[in-house]
């Protein structure tokens, strides 16, 4: 294992340590590391609470700030976050307009969010599933929540901030989870820091086509092929899933899993759009980057959201997180 | 050579094809690729232009824009651009204040950006050698220009969007480097995608200190160590190298190289800082990310910038570039 790191057991407090450090303008750490919180609250603005396990950075930790998440849960890497973690943020963060928790859809985010849910007042959920490669898979029933995720952070964010009450804010996160939908691809295996070695095998011909956030399968394991003809194949499967909707302006989101440079990452982009443009799609809106990564795991996944219902303008809205910034 | 990429004839055409389209509203891509300029030029202001070798995405392109470059000319992998790309980018954005070049001292930089500057009008230049590993290197006579030429040219880029003549600005870039010093590590080796295969060999317990950003050699060859003793070592040879000056207000920039995800640059972040305030530095701003790269690497510098001379207030104003946006 080749990592910057003084001990498996300290990885993820030493990060976050440094995280908060770098970015005291923006946040503050929890005690015992159990959240990272907005620094500036806002009375009357309900809260967005979101996480799941670390070694997705920048998410979620890296979207707290004015316009989009109030605090962030982060579990041990790739574990859930424990309900008290939540439980913990929503004592920070809730003003007394209530909570919104925003939850990739894992079994064990999904178990431990519902717990946390229960036992405080005046929470909904929006429960993330983008990923069009599997339908069921290793942690999960139904489909992943992955990197749409961040999509569904910053529109519903925005709309948070400008004062959305909780009901209509639900009902927002769940039409823009659903107005999107994502397929990653990887070329190597990530390393857990506690298991010291590759999460998968991979051969030096071959992809995982449709992997998961963290390593887990996708549709099938290929040999290594073009950009434009995983492009081709990514694009075709997010658009046979929205079938007739994927008509119109659209963000379109190129994701870095954390080992791809950004040289790689825009020409995956250049394919892709071409691959959606021909199809109907315009491409108004576009982020390009590792924001929901996979530790070092060289890959990169495709999100398309159909903007519709005033999106644009709340992902155009003024964003100051440590990972995501406009407008201020 | 595990890469996203059509052909390795086309890998940089797409990519900043990729680039210009993600961010039409920043920028244009110059006739044949040749340069990248700022969309909306501002009448009288000095013009500051860089480039080099591709491969270190998002310099220079990624920091072409309002606050910082009005123009980029990148050249293949790790190759100069040609004079003919820099006198292209001088036409397309000097509105006749002047032309500032700033460069990352290599040979064949160094050699063509002066031919170009002898054959336009109304040019100086910066040269950066903020890398304070070997005297001399593989493409380089004295010391490498790395990361810190993103300071230099967000610094000298604050002040020229303010309006600062050319003089002051190749004064106040002179300064900056002056300023500034960095040193790096290397735990894999990028591929160049016409080579096909790693630049250098490494074995799976080792890592090369004080690596330079096209996988040249630095200091020595060493066994993997943890991140304390890799930040202690480095931020000593940054601290040595500074003398006395290494009191006070300072920018901590932890840049990866491209293959090392944000969670363990956060780590090397919160090692470095520490190493660096028990000496009498008061970290007053940070940057911690990718931004000068050296393909997919895995590794990270770490950059201190003493600021003084007004140097805070010109980080802090409004940029608003692909890779470096804020207040704006």
């Amino acid at each position: 294992m080749k990592k910057f790191l003084n001990s498996v057991d300290t990885v993820l407090t030493e990060s976050l340590d440094g995280f908060a450090a770098a970015h005291v303008d923006i946040l503050v750490l929890g005690e015992e590391h159990k959240f990272i919180r907005r620094r500036e609250l806002k009375p009357g603005k309900v809260a967005l609470i979101s996480g799941g396990g670390s070694g997705h950075e920048p998410l979620h930790g890296g979207l707290v700030g004015h316009g989009m998440l109030d605090a962030a849960c982060p579990g041990q890497v790739f574990t859930s976050p424990t309900p008290d973690q939540m439980l913990a943020a929503v004592g920070a963060v809730d003003t007394g307009a209530g909570c919104l928790f925003i939850v990739k859809n894992y079994e064990g985010d999904v178990m431990n969010f519902d717990m946390a849910a229960e036992m405080a007042d005046g929470v909904q959920q929006v429960v993330t599933n983008d990923d069009v490669a599997v339908e069921n898979s290793s942690y999960t029933t139904g489909r992943r929540g992955v990197a749409g995720t961040l999509v569904v952070e910053k529109i519903v964010g925005a709309a948070a901030e400008q004062g959305m009450a909780l009901p209509e804010l639900k009902a927002l996160g769940d039409r823009v989870n659903a107005a999107t939908r994502s397929m990653g691809v990887a070329l190597t295996s990530g390393t857990v820091p506690a298991a010291g070695k590759p999460t998968f095998e991979i051969g030096d011909g071959e992809m995982e086509f449709g992997v998961g956030i963290h390593g887990e399968p996708g549709r099938r394991r290929d040999t290594l092929r073009s950009a434009d003809a995983i492009a081709e194949e990514v694009c075709a499967a997010i658009a046979g899933d929205f079938g007739d909707r994927v008509k119109g302006p659209a963000l379109l989101f190129v994701n870095g899993f954390g080992g791809t440079p950004s040289m790689e990452l825009y020409l995956m982009y250049n394919s892709a759009r071409r691959m959606f443009e021909k199809r109907g799609v315009t491409v108004i809106r576009s982020l390009v980057g590792s924001y929901v990564t996979s530790l070092d795991m060289a890959g990169c996944s495709i999100t398309l959201t159909m903007l519709g219902d005033g999106m644009t303008a709340l992902w155009d809205a003024p964003v100051h997180t440590a990972a995501l910034r406009w407008g201020m």
